[in-house]
C-alpha cells in the first residue's frame, strides 16, 4: 500500500502538527467505528477531508499522521453514527483497498489511521498498573498519570514467505481464506527470533518442510491491526510436506506454470492468488521473474 | 546472538512442554530481578539449571522456550533474593555478553528469556479494560478473565542503517554510549511505514541525510526490553549534515580507513565501534567487505 504522507518530523513538535492540523488548511482522515469515511472531489472519493470535522460529532482521538504537499494530516475517530453524516459514504478499509474507491497513495494513510486509531481503542488502560491512560504527543503515545509508564503503538513483525524448490513453491490454503485461495505462508517473529530463524520455523511447523537460505524480498504494512509483513524468498531443502491442520486446510506444492495462470485468473481449476496489492502476491511475480530483487 | 533452543512446535502445546520441563531432565533459564543466575560447570559458566529450581523460593513466572537437545527448557523468574542462593553467580545481560561469561550459544537464550519475562513483569493488566491478567499456554500469553482479550508479547521492530556515500560512511553517537563510540543510526519502525520508508526517514531526522536505494544486510533480536533489530546498507544522495541534537550528540562521515581501524581498536584518536556482537558491528564490517550479504 503506497503512503504519500510524509512522517520526517512528525515527532519534534507533534502538538504543533496537531494545532495546524485542525486549523483551515489541514486535513483528516476520518474514521468512524469499524468504517473509514469518504467523500466525492471532482468525480471520485477520496478519505481527505478538509476543515475540523464539524457535522461528524464529537471527536473521540485523534493522531497526527504527517504532512501531504506541506499540509497537515490527522486521523480523527468518531462514533459509528458519522457514517451518517450528510454527503458522505461509509466503507470499511478491505472493500475500499480491493474495490479501489480512493487513490493508491490514499490507502496507506487509511491503512495508518485504522491501525493508529484501533491502537488506541484498544490500550485505553495501563498494561503496567491497570490505571486509565490517555492520549499524549498528539496521539503518538498514550501515558499513565498514574505509574508515568509511557505506552506507544505496537507494530509486529509478520514473516512471509514463498519456499522454493527448483521449478516448484510451496503454496497453502487457511480455511477462513476466498475459496480456492492459496498464498504465501506465514506467521508473527517471536520474540528473541531473526527473520531467518522465523521463516525457517514457520515452514517447519506449517508444513514440515527443511529450508535453507533465505533472502528478503520486501517488506509492507499490514493494519489487520497493525503487522509489518517482512516479505523473503526461501529454498526447500526437503520435499514431503507435513500439514498442520490447526494452521492450513492445504498445502502443495505448484510449478510456475500454475502460479502464473493462477496470478492471470486463468488456472483451469479456478485457482487463484491474493491480489496485487498483497505482499504474496509481490512475492510470487518476484519468484516467477527470477532473481531480482522487487525494488520499491 | 545465537541461540540453540529449537521453538519450533512450541504452540503446538505448550502446557505439556511446561510439565516436561518442570520434570526430571528439563533445563531452566533462571532470572532474579534485573539479573541472570549463572552456575559453574566443568569450569565454566552456565545459564542452564537442571531440576525444578528449589532453592530460588517462589517462582514468580514461567515461560516455555523449546528445546535444546530434545530436553526442554523454560524461563523462570523469582524475587532478587535468588541471587544469593549458594552456588550461583548472577550478573547482567549486558556483563554477560560484553565478558563473554557464557557460551555465545547460551547469549540468546538469555535474551529471550529476559525479554519474555520482562514482558510479563510490565503487562500484569489487561490494556483493553483494565482488569488483572494471567498468564496464559505456558507463558507464551497473557489472558484477560474479564473481557476476554488475549495479550501477546511484543517485538518491537528497529530500522538500523549504515549510510554509505563512496568511500565514506555516515555514524553517529547518542550521549549515552560509553566515550568515543560511534555507531549506525537507528530508529523504532513506525505503524504504517516499510523498512525501506524507516530507514529513509530516521536519516533524513537525525542527520538531514537524504537515502536513495536500500539494502536488507541481516536482523538481530535485541532483549532492551524486546526489539528486532532490522539491519541495512543504504546509499546517501546528499552530503551536508544537519544534526537532531535531541537524538544525536555527534554525526559525521568516516572513511573506509578510519572505519577499519575504529572496529580494531587502533583509531589515532581512540574512536572506537560498538562491539563484535552489535549488528551495527555486522553493518561496517559488511560495508567494508563491499557488497556481499552477511549470511548467518
Amino acid at each position: 500500500m503506497q503512503n504519500a504522507v510524509q512522517r520526517a518530523g512528525v515527532e519534534t513538535d507533534p502538538d504543533a502538527l496537531l494545532r495546524d492540523a485542525e486549523a483551515e488548511g489541514g486535513l483528516r482522515v476520518v474514521v468512524a467505528g469499524e468504517q473509514a469515511i469518504l467523500r466525492e472531489e471532482n468525480g471520485r472519493l477520496t478519505a481527505l477531508h478538509s476543515g475540523n470535522g464539524a457535522g461528524f460529532g464529537p471527536v473521540l482521538e485523534r493522531v497526527v499522521l504527517g504532512r501531504l504537499d506541506g499540509r497537515p494530516v490527522l486521523a480523527a475517530s468518531y462514533d459509528p453514527d458519522a457514517a451518517t453524516a450528510p454527503g458522505v459514504q461509509a466503507s470499511d478499509l478491505r472493500s475500499i483497498a480491493i474495490q479501489g474507491l480512493v487513490a493508491p497513495a490514499e490507502l496507506g494513510m487509511l491503512a495508518q489511521a485504522k491501525s493508529l486509531l484501533g491502537w488506541h481503542a484498544r490500550h485505553r488502560f495501563c498494561a503496567h498498573c491497570g490505571s486509565p491512560t490517555a492520549s499524549a504527543s498528539a496521539g503518538l503515545r498514550r501515558d499513565c498519570p498514574a505509574c508515568k509508564t509511557q505506552h506507544f503503538p505496537r507494530t509486529d513483525p509478520v514473516s512471509i514467505m514463498l519456499v522454493a524448490r527448483g521449478e516448484f513453491c510451496l503454496l497453502g490454503r487457511q480455511a477462513r481464506f476466498v475459496p480456492n485461495s492459496y498464498s504465501c505462508l506465514a506467521g508473527f517473529i517471536s520474540p528473541g527470533e531473526t527473520i531467518e530463524d522465523a521463516v525457517r520455523r514457520e515452514v517447519l511447523e506449517e508444513a514440515g518442510i527443511r529450508v535453507g537460505q533465505v533472502r528478503y524480498v520486501a517488506s509492507q504494512p499490514w493494519p489487520f491491526p497493525s503487522s509489518l509483513m517482512i516479505g523473503c524468498i526461501c529454498e526447500a531443502t526437503s520435499q514431503d510436506i507435513t500439514i498442520d491442520r490447526d494452521e492450513l486446510e492445504d498445502a502443495r506444492w505448484f510449478s510456475r506454470d500454475e502460479v502464473a495462470l493462477m496470478l492471470e485468473r486463468r488456472h483451469p481449476d479456478g485457482l487463484i492468488t491474493p491480489p496485487p496489492m498483497a505482499i504474496a502476491n509481490h512475492l510470487m511475480r518476484a519468484w516467477l521473474n527470477g532473481p531480482a530483487r522487487i525494488e520499491e
